[in-house]
Formats: C-alpha cells, sequence, structure tokens
C-alpha cells in the first residue's frame, strides 16, 4: 500500500499523537528522562495501515497498544529529528495538532543541544511539554 | 483553506463516519425511515476544519454535536448520491472504513430504487446496515 504525503497529513490530522513524556529515572544526572513519541493509534482490524506509515518513514515501529489497539511508534530521537519531523515541516498538519507538533519540534531542538541533561533544562522542557495536547479529549 | 482530496480521504479514514439510522416513523408507509448520513466530528478548536469539508464539498452543514464537539454533516440523498458517493469512489478509503462505505453506497442504491418504502425494502436495507460500523470503538 503506498500512502501519499497528504493522505498521511489528513490521518495524523485525526488520529496522530506527539508527546513529550517526562519521567522519573535515577541514572541520568537531572534525575529525569525526556522522552518524545509520535505515535498513531489503531483497532487491530486496520494494522495494515500502521505497516504502510513504517515502511514509508522506514523508521518506527508496530506494536500491541492495549487491549485491541496497536500503535506505529517512533521513539528514536535521530529518526525523529530526521524523518518525522521535516516531513511534518514539508506537509503541514491542518488541526491544532499543528501547534503540538511544533512544540513537539521545540523540544526535540532543545534535546539536540544537551539541554535535557541539566535540571534547569528539564524545567524548561517541561513549560514546552505541558502546552502540549491541553484540551486533547482522548 | 483549500484541501487535497488525499488530506481528505486520510481525516475521513480518521475521523469520519458512515451511517445508516432507521427509525420508527408513523408517517411512512414501511413504518419507518431510513436516514442515511455521512458525518466528520471534531473539537470546537478544529471547527475551520470542518467548514473546510463543507467549502470543498459544496454541501452540508455543521452543527453543534454535543458538548465541545461539532460535526460537518451531510444527510440529502440527492447529495450524498451526487456529491460524497462519488468522490470516495475515485478516492477509496485505505481503512476498513472503505468496507462501511461500501455498504452506504448500497443503501443508497436502494433507497434510489424506491425500496426504503415498502416493509420487505426495510429489511432488506436493515441487513446491510447491521453489517455496518461492526466493533467500532466509539
Amino acid at each position: 500500500m503506498n500512502l501519499d504525503a497528504q493522505w498521511i497529513v489528513g490521518f495524523v490530522d485525526g488520529e496522530g499523537c506527539f508527546h513529550v513524556g517526562i519521567n522519573p529515572h535515577a541514572e541520568m544526572t537531572a534525575g529525569f528522562q525526556v522522552l518524545p513519541e509520535f505515535t498513531v493509534v489503531q483497532h487491530e482490524r486496520d494494522v495494515h495501515v500502521l505497516h504502510a506509515l513504517k515502511a514509508h518513514f522506514g523508521c518506527g515501529v508496530v506494536r500491541r497498544n492495549h487491549g485491541d489497539r496497536l500503535a506505529y511508534r517512533v521513539r528514536s530521537q535521530q529518526h525523529l529529528q530526521r524523518i518525522i519531523i521535516p516531513f511534518f515541516v514539508r506537509h503541514p498538519l491542518k488541526t491544532r495538532k499543528h501547534v503540538d507538533f511544533l512544540k513537539f519540534r521545540d523540544v526535540l531542538q532543545l534535546m539536540e543541544s544537551g539541554v535535557h541533561l541539566t535540571a534547569a533544562g528539564i524545567d524548561e522542557i517541561r513549560a514546552v511539554a505541558t502546552q502540549m495536547n491541553r484540551g486533547a479529549t482522548r
């Protein structure tokens, strides 16, 4: 199944999620680990679409999410920076998810400069991340 | 906002719904009214996308659905037959929603031949409609 770039944008406008997790982590100097991820969740009957996304981007994994839902997920910082972010810069989202995407990109840029390895940097990232997915209904 | 056809397909694969309501109705000879509708529901923050769909198709309405959700909705049999159905025949959906769409089209074709005005026709339409949206999770 070949996916048109605009089909992907429309589908991600509906079903995609840009998320930045900030989790306590004893081994990190700043005490926290920053986990940005791009996901698209679908019922298992449409797993073929998730595999088509994975094939299109050439990165990420398809994994069971919970129950009968599966997720296409990209967590690698390098793949997010080099593949996912440039795609949505070239092909902008049309819903308010675009605003989440811009903040997601900001977080990735902060991480590239190593900011997430300091306590002050974690605060800075947290300030951006808490503005994301506000008013999200799922 | 101009919408690319493939963006619309992707968005409807995620957020669209083809539904056939069969409601008791005293004034109809067969005792039931068949109400096919195509809807796309969004949080009110993305109402601009619903208006862009309405502008693209040149039919339908944008109405409050419930709470902070709004819906783009096409109920006119003529608009469904002449605008919505031909669009998704030219630009097929990629998820299992495509199967719902084909059954939706079958119901509209049955209605065009007047089948829904007889009790036997209602049974025939109900048989098709009950196969739609099975396993839907919302």
